[in-house]
This record gives structure tokens, sequence and C-alpha cells, in this order.
């Protein structure tokens, strides 16, 4: 099943999506809904951000073939081994809907970069929850881009601008409730140019081991996004481009990249 | 004037603190509203954290007389002259209210420490203010408290935990929109005696320059909360303690320290 968060005219709900149909839903995602006897084509409404989260997380790395540019970005020779996922969170102002412009700001030097990665959606509120038991917290899994600024990430004592800046975390088209998160294939296309292809069977951590982990200090509650860790490589985005994120089985999430408009007349 | 968000019954709303008196209030405490005909004891109502945020800022090392200790814990011999703050963000996960219980984890090894701060509430939404227009984007100041585990912030490589675990982000007991913000003493007494003083104006970034900073990349939202920065000596805290963050002209937040219950039974 396919969950979407819309707007239809000055309203917000959400849905379930049914070909090029939607049809709206009435309840909570999160517990018990039914469908209503409203329904829109997909061509006639605006998909929001699937959820409205209270947190937007990062596993740190978990791609082996991301270890090296990791260690790179740090400044180190190599990465120890991971024994644990190293939490993050980007913040919950860079949150985008699919279809909405990724803004280049203008004082960045253009080293912003795409990641396209799988989200794991909370379903349940969660706390010290075990691996095994983690995958009945998540209600889903969408798409998401993990988009950072290479420069403020490697001068940056932190994450908070380098992947934190606005309309840095676009995420959806929505919520796919019914796929093994673990064999899901993803492919990243810029200009409609396949750029990276790589598979969350290997993911170092599975999500139901970083949902675990989170778990242990920091409450998830539903909505909440968790995001996988980006693969392969990543490549600077330019205004003008269209850059998309894809998981065959769940969709695909697309967004143009603008520049910031500089009011300062430079 | 003192605005604060209770819960009376099971109905939770916002008031103004007059006296020993709330009085409720009917509209938006960020734009306009008026004061209605429901009064209440303090003493009747369970105080919350006086806004919910959509973040929690902090700035970086932001006092003189914690350099060296931030260096210390890097790891690092002396910090570089901060040109500029350092944002991060505690999770929304750790927010609690005054008269909360901090609970330590049972996996903590005994080193969580209070830090006493000033914190700023955002009245506004503002995204690339300058600092001096930033105050009007600041609808006034509470007390919280940047509960950190000091283990967690030596070994992890980024702070989810050691500053973000559920219950370590105390905040109140309400707003005090009158007061000159780089004017304010802060004391922090642990069971009643004092373990430090400090004050406002010696902030490296004052809370105009801190506002104006985030804005530039992440836009701040009504409600969003953005701490001092700690001061002084902070020391560990056990289970049975009390601790007090007190800045005259606002208020005393006070929260007292449990263990948290370990089903384990170890």
């Amino acid at each position: 099943m396919k969950i979407a968060r819309f707007r239809a005219g000055r309203r917000a709900a959400f849905g379930v999506v049914q070909g090029n149909e939607i049809v709206e839903t009435r309840g909570s995602i999160y517990s018990r809904f039914r469908l209503t006897d409203n329904r829109f084509a997909l061509a006639d409404v605006t998909l929001l951000p699937p959820t409205e989260p209270s947190a937007i997380w990062g596993p740190g790395v978990n791609f082996p073939d991301r270890v090296d540019a990791a260690a790179s970005l740090r400044g180190e020779p190599s990465l120890p081994g991971l024994k644990f996922p190293e939490p993050w969170q980007k913040g919950r102002n860079s949150l985008t809907g699919p279809g909405n412009p990724i803004i280049i700001p203008k004082d960045s030097d253009g080293e912003v970069h795409f990641e396209g990665e799988v989200v794991a959606v909370i379903g349940k509120q969660c706390r010290r929850v075990a691996p095994d038991q983690a995958g009945r917290y998540i209600l889903g899994y969408t798409c998401g881009n993990d988009v950072s600024e290479r420069t403020w990430q490697k001068e940056d004592r932190t994450l908070w601008r380098a992947k934190g800046s606005d309309t840095f975390s676009p995420v959806g088209p929505w919520i796919e409730t019914d796929v093994d998160p673990q064999q899901l294939e993803l492919l990243v296309k810029l200009n409609g140019q396949e750029m990276s292809r790589s598979k969350t069977s290997s993911m170092i951590f599975p999500f139901s081991g970083i949902v675990s982990y989170i778990s242990q200090h920091a409450t998830l509650y539903p909505g909440d996004l968790v995001f996988s860790g980006g693969s392969g490589v990543s490549r600077p985005m330019k205004p003008g481009d269209l850059v998309e994120v894809e998981v065959p089985g769940i969709g695909i999430l697309s967004n143009p990249v603008t520049a910031e408009f500089d009011s300062s007349g430079e």
C-alpha cells in the first residue's frame, strides 16, 4: 500500500495511492484509518513530504563503498571498524517534498551533492526496542535525498548547515508499506542520466539495527524519518538540474535544483 | 510578562502568570492573544515546556570559561579562536518540562552533568535575519538545562545521546518577555547548594548573533529554542538530586534526578 500526504486546494490530507488516483483517508495512518469517497487524480494534487516528523535521523557511514569517502571528508586516513551506527539529525527545517526545489545557498561554493537514500518511516512510538522487534515499529519506506554541502561538511564542526540547510532533505513521494527493506535497489539520476546504483542489502546496519540503536536513548515517534545512509558516487548539482532518487517498488523522488535568490544585488 | 504553557485536568493551554495565578489566553502567543476569564492557582496546574519547538539549538562553546573544558572534551590542547557559533541541535525527544525528572540512562557510567543556560524563544519565523534585527524575532527568554553525558560526549562522534537522550533538555518554567538578555545572571543549585554563577554579558556570541547566524541557513520557527551555551563548572548529578537553574528576573527551573528503571533485573 502506498500512503501519501497531499494538498488539494487549501486542505492537506493523507491518502492511499491507487493507480493514477489518490483516495483520501480518515483516521490516523499510524493506528486505524479507512478510505473515504474523496478521490483525486494524482495530477491534480500536490504531494507533500509523507509525514510531519519530529526528527529526521541519519545513521552515519552505512555502506562499505562510502567508508573511504567519509574518512577523506573527516581528514583521516581511514575509519576504525564501525561497531555501531553514529546517529545524527538533519534539521526539521531542511524537510521538503517531492517536486519542490533544492535551493543552493548563495554562499555555497557549489559543492552541493545529492545522496540518494531509502528512508524508514516510524509507525509507532518506541524506546529501547530490540533489533528483532524494531520492524514492528516501522510503518514503511520512502525515498530521500541527503543533500550535502561538501565544503561545509569538511570545514564545520557540526553538520547543521552541510546537511541541514533549508530544502536539504527532500523526502517522498509516498510511503510504501509492503517491501523488504534490505532487498531494495536504489538509483540516482541527474538530468535523466544514471549516476549511481546500489542495494540496501549492502547496508552495514540494517534499518532494524539503526532504529533499535537510536531507540536505546532517544524515543522515536510516529512519522519520524530514519535515512539509510548514502552509497556510491555523489556529485555536485547545479541550478537547472533535475535530480531523481528512484527505488523500484517504492517510487521516484524528483526535485529540481535552483539557486537561492540573492537580494544583495551581487 | 510571563507566558507559560500548562495542563489543567486533561487540557493543555497557554497562560499569563500573574503572582500565584495563571490566566488562560486565547489566540496565538506568537501573534495576537487576549486573556480569558479562566484563572488557575499555579499550585493547581502542571507547567509544561513553554513551547512545542520544531528545533532546539545550541551555539557550541559560548563562554570564555568553557573554552578549556571544551578543548579537553574534544581531546585537543586548545580551541582555535571562535569566529562563528558552531550550531548543533538537541533532539526534540530530549525536551522535558519544569518539575519533570531528568532520567539517568541505565547504561551511563554516571557522568551526567547539568549545564544551566538561558534559552531564547523564537517568536516569528525568520531566515537570513541580520544581527541587529534578530531581537525582533525573539519572543522572550526562559531557563534551560543542557544535560550532558560526558563519557558519551567524549567517545561518540556526534552529540545525539550525550546531549540528546530523553529528558536531557529540561526547559521552563515560563517565557519572560521583558528582560535584557545580555544582562542576566545565571545560577545553578544542586540540592540547594550554589554550584555556579555566571552572567550572560560574558557570552562570546549574544543571542542576536546566534539567531542571525543560524538563520543564514536554517529557517527558525515560532517556539524554536536557542540555548545560550553553558558556563562555569558542571558536575555530575545522581539519582535523588534536585537541580535548579535560576535566572533572576525570569524564574527557577527545578528538576529532580532519577535512575532509569532497569527491567533487565541487573
